[in-house]
């Protein structure tokens, strides 16, 4: 039996595509506490087959939403347009694809910026710490409320291959497959203190106000230069200097009223490409989501990482990595496959010499693409 | 004729070390404008030799003062203990050894903070634009007035390494020598988005307020997350997964009043890091010498990279990189190396497997100290 329904909410129009699969409380949470009920906003492409063994669940990242594609419901670009369609590698001709908008985001889903129902106000510092497992749980609630008991592969690229690996790990019996794309079983030492400096760039916004900012008023700029911070941990260095080098703005497009104006092209790169970023995502779901990349670690379901990799039931696992990637470096990639040889039948391990960084699987379609599609056509 | 003399400058004591070298005005600047007059603090180990034929010019990194090493004047431990002083890599028995402070830096050099003879009152943004070169020129100011007119050799570790290859290119008749560490003929664009954004984060704290922030009224939480990402650029992904990798404080040490209060180790290491800084570092100095680093480029000297090297006449160069290096990688040292290549008779190229990153030649000493060593004590 399936509850999901299409929910406008006041004030936020959901695009079309984007289903809402209600899921009945308390929904207890990893790290403590629990949540009245829940929403996951989710989007779907292809058919589910008679014998419901062809569903792929694909958890997002940090910031995009459930519109992983263009559908008949809403034909606008998808953030993972190139990866999932008809004949892609991905190909919905033959997969039923779900893509559920991660728990504690801010596009569909409960997250801190949903009405407690409690009260009606925003849950904001009041929603429970979240954990990739939360996450993970939420997509399986969804993937039940479809009527479906097992998956044919959970895949999810950054938080999404965390989310994935913790979907295998608390639900072994109900996914058969896993697909990480620039994940790990942990965060490294270096990918925590730069997210948890974002979050202090936050924080440090007096507009932040301890999580209780207004509409209209909230910490943009707090939220502008963290997000500059982490596209540098998203891209490279070697891109950025194919791309940018030291050249400068043309004169017409710099207004050094200061010495300290930006000139370069790379500042002003950086400058659009956060603009895009900041009106569109809560902060407070921002700091949720991205302590929970932080706490993540396989070794908590077992005392070591090999401990709790043992509890997998996979058959077939897919990990990908980039060569230039800093924030999951390809170690971390190699560890992970080193790790499920030793309870998977069948680990591919690809190393991509992507010069894109962690954001590779976003842009570098030509590497991704394939990858993908031959582990999903060698069914 | 030396005018070197020590001032004590009312409310800050320079240690007794230093002397500072008063250079008559006006001193023109790269990039425009000129201040009425400036002073160099400098300190000095070893014997100048009575042929003057053993002076060693070292420029400092970003946030150095010229205390490099301990002397009977001062014994308490610089910032390059390890390299300097008799029987140590840069051999203070053998050679007279001159450390500057930067212009446009704070610990007893003019600069931002330094108050203008004009007004009585610190240059702040009215301080001109600053340029390594201009780094460069009140350094060799310096060494004039100490009566030596060739420098056995000048050298340098990151912006310290623009600074002598700044200075050789200017001033190619006064140096026989070059020994850059960890610097470049230019900064990436990584490294100008990097430097960029730390930038952008102390002048969006409100008490920075464009420059005229008042004496305990310091952008002290710009300056701290600043430091912080500084940190994460000085440092490497390697040597942090070694040292911390997902380790928890000891929950005495936590204090969680929100899920986003510290609780892993490295997060406890640069809070830690950065209190030592944030307490001792103009603001305003550390914006202008940032933004130096950022404009430096050879090819302004020429036209391009190499017509800029052509104007040396050095008789050797060492450069030594370091392979973790994020900010200077080593791709830029081998570029470097290859461009002196074409010009100076004996070129060595060190690159060091050290785990430190840029900061290696702060701490690293058993690489770098033999590699310095060897360049100086082949005469």
């Amino acid at each position: 039996m399936s509850s999901a329904r299409i929910i406008i909410e006041p004030g936020s129009r959901l695009p079309s595509a984007t289903r809402i699969a209600a899921i009945p409380g308390p929904f207890g949470m990893q790290r403590g506490g629990a949540l009245p009920a829940i929403e996951v906003a989710y989007e779907t492409w292809g058919t589910l087959a008679p014998g419901k063994d062809n569903a792929v669940l694909l958890f997002t990242g940090l910031s995009p939403s459930a519109h992983a594609a263009a559908s008949p419901q809403d034909p606008t670009p998808g953030w993972w347009e190139y990866m999932l369609g008809p004949g892609k590698p991905l190909d919905t001709r033959t997969y039923y694809v779900i893509c559920v908008n991660s728990l504690g985001s801010c596009f569909g889903t409960t997250g801190p910026a949903s009405p407690d129902p409690r009260t009606g106000k925003p849950y904001r510092l009041g929603f429970p710490e979240l954990s990739v497992e939360d996450i993970a749980r939420a997509g399986h609630a969804t993937v039940q409320n479809l009527g479906i008991t097992r998956l044919h592969t959970v895949m999810g690229a950054s938080l999404g291959g965390m989310s994935a690996l913790a979907y295998a790990l608390l639900h072994p019996e109900a996914v058969e497959n896993l697909v990480s794309l620039s994940a790990a079983t942990r965060a490294t030492a270096y990918a925590i203190a730069l997210r948890s400096l974002q979050r202090e760039i936050i924080r440090h916004d007096p507009r932040w106000n301890s999580g209780n900012y207004e509409h209209g008023k909230e910490p943009v700029e707090g939220m502008r230069l963290a997000r500059k911070l982490g596209l540098a941990t998203y891209r490279s260095a070697k891109e950025w200097e194919q791309r940018f080098a030291h050249k400068r703005l043309p004169a017409e497009l710099v207004d050094k009223k200061t010495v300290f104006d930006m000139e370069f092209e790379v500042e002003s790169y950086l400058e659009a490409n956060t603009r895009k970023f900041i009106n569109s995502f809560d902060a407070n779901c921002y700091l949720y989501l991205s302590r929970a990349m932080d706490l993540f670690d396989v070794a908590e379901h077992g005392g070591t990482t090999e401990a709790g990799l043992s509890r997998l039931r996979l058959r077939r696992a897919l990990v990908i990595g980039v060569e230039t990637d800093i924030l999951f470096p390809f170690d971390q990639q190699k560890q992970l496959a080193e790790g499920l040889k030793q309870v998977v039948p069948e680990v591919t391990l690809a190393g991509l010499p992507s010069i894109h960084g962690h954001d590779a699987f976003l842009v570098d379609k030509e590497r991704f693409g394939p990858a993908v599609g031959q582990f999903l056509s060698a069914r």
